[in-house]
């Protein structure tokens, strides 16, 4: 199984909407002889791969799967039907599959055709690798890490605006790696105006993730390098109030706009899962991560924290306003992981226990 | 010279004015036959305890030391008459002694005696262990630490001033220690009068620290836990701008009282160093600890980072305005420390890297 979930990390940042599976035949005498994992969305389920690189040799054998089998017709057949036909007797799986098309339905088909079905081995693991398309299945939302740089005494810009840059170009890299693993980069029409930022994973993920403008009044520069589409897709949203001039000079652009029913993050998310979206990342400035983070639109928080002081009173800060007023209700988060990144320090914490 | 660090960093926190040092007494043979350290100003230097110990066996030893032995008369006589008369042939020393009344001269007497001198032996962890001393004989002002605890997103309070507590219980005993290295402990009269803190290291120096209170205008609550000298002795350090009402006020209430030339942070710090302060913490609100930062008066940074959230544009930050219009200009230092202490994380920088 460990096998597996090495081999499901394969596919991070390039399956959504499905999950990252991986998944190894042993043949009736043990010996491993397939592999396979789920490469992106389309792409033959890892069952399958595993099972092919088998051939004949997976007859009377095993299959150990970091997920339970699909039992439904997708964009592929059903693996289900591909393990029976195989001749594979014993299925190992890590967890059942969240999407209400199989959740167990899949394992059900397993036994009634014969096989012996083992489940729960490394369920924590494989729960935690595809923790983003669980949130997405069970809430309609992508998974939101909420990513940010300040200085050690928590700004994100000097008093008169300058923000380029605060962190070291270690910590930039290790930004860029993870907007690889994500499949949008969302930012306020304030960043877009301020900073002219480019937002892409500097080519480590193909295609690029999409970058993302939430943007209430459109109003917006007529250059930037977000509307370059040969660097990445972007898309524009906006709510009911966006001015009808502002929507048409977007659409010169050739820049591509949804419209929400409301401007509010929630809204956007829950349009992003409806395209499949199992991850993204807010990097906007202060009062729409604010807004995301209290309507629920923030699981994990990356703060890049360079060992510098900026000072003063009316510099940006990460977040607005959150409304509390009692200690006890500030967002809480257990630490996940704490390291130094070049000269600066990466601290990440996970806000909601269950994912 | 490794063990007699080790003694050394024993007097830790209650050596000021003097330095911290340790020594070890071999024989002729190379057998350890005595080790001292200096426990407190006032009590043996480290080379008598470890002479004293050693008695006839330290004729034709060695001595190593970790600080240039004296050659002046302080509150005890002149180390390298001891050394001397008691039959010492070779002494190995870390570093030589800043204070302009050695700076060399002990070395020079030794020498002149006869005996063998080594120098140069782990000086960098020697003077790293005395880098509070030798910033208080070279600028005049004890070194200085400025401490915070914030939200990961820099909040040191709530937007309503709410700010106990932000960290957790094993963060706050890590203060307690802190200040158990330091001489004082520095608020201004705005902590004073929003959370009558108690200042103390629980008990875990002895004495505890001066509790330094900087109030331009001493607009001083009448009942506060600083004014209690049963928990620690206090001073309140003010400009010549307070009014007369306000000191016999203080005085009524047998709180020392110190007039600056200027209430500014480096008036202060000068006249800490008076004292023979070697180290000092300040523990005070944005405005003042970016009066501090600025007047040079901060060597190290220390700020514990809590793992939550606390937004909020009006919230209160660790620092006030540095003045700040680049970037490049930004305090930036080289990581010391970074490490988890209970829930919460420390993060310590060292500003200056000369010391």
């Amino acid at each position: 199984m460990r096998r597996a979930l090495h081999l499901a990390a394969l596919g991070q940042g390039r399956t959504s909407p499905n999950p990252m599976v991986g998944a190894v035949v042993l043949d009736a005498g043990g010996t491993l002889v397939g592999e396979g994992f789920h490469a992106r969305a389309g792409a033959p389920h890892a069952e399958v791969g595993a099972l092919r690189q088998a051939g004949e040799r997976a007859r009377g054998g095993t299959l150990v799967v970091s997920l339970e089998p699909c039992c439904h017709h997708g964009r592929t057949p059903p693996c289900t039907e591909e393990v029976i036909d195989a001749g594979i007797v014993r299925v190992v799986v890590a967890m059942t599959d969240p999407d209400p098309r199989v959740a167990g339905a899949g394992l059900s088909r397993l036994r009634a055709a014969g096989l012996e079905v083992i489940e729960g081995v490394a369920t924590d693991e494989a729960w935690w690798l595809n923790r983003a398309f669980v949130h997405r299945v069970r809430t309609g939302r992508p998974l939101g890490i909420l990513k940010w740089a300040m200085s050690l005494d928590g700004r994100t810009a000097l008093p008169n605006g300058k923000s380029q840059w605060i962190s070291g170009p270690a910590a930039r890299e290790w930004v860029h790696r993870l907007r690889a693993r994500c499949d949008a980069v969302i930012v306020g029409g304030g960043t877009v105006r301020a900073d002219d930022p480019l937002l892409t994973s500097r080519g480590r993920r193909d295609p690029e993730p999409l970058r993302v403008v939430l943007s209430r009044g459109l109003d917006l520069p007529e250059q930037a390098r977000l509307w370059d589409p040969a660097a990445a897709p972007t898309l524009v949203a906006h709510g009911p109030e966006a001015p009808a001039a502002a929507r048409e000079r977007l659409d010169a652009l050739g820049v591509e706009r949804l419209e929400l029913t409301a401007c509010e993050p929630h809204q956007l998310l829950e349009a992003l899962a409806r395209r499949g979206f199992n991850r993204v990342l807010w990097e906007c400035g202060p009062v729409l991560a604010a807004g995301a983070l209290s309507q629920g639109c923030v699981q994990d928080v990356a703060a890049v924290i360079a060992p510098k002081l900026l000072g003063g009173v009316p510099a940006r800060t990460p977040l607005g306003d959150l409304g509390l007023v009692d200690l006890a209700n500030a967002p809480f988060g257990r630490t996940l992981r704490l390291e130094p990144c070049g000269s600066d320090w990466i601290g990440q914490l996970n806000l909601q226990p269950g994912g």
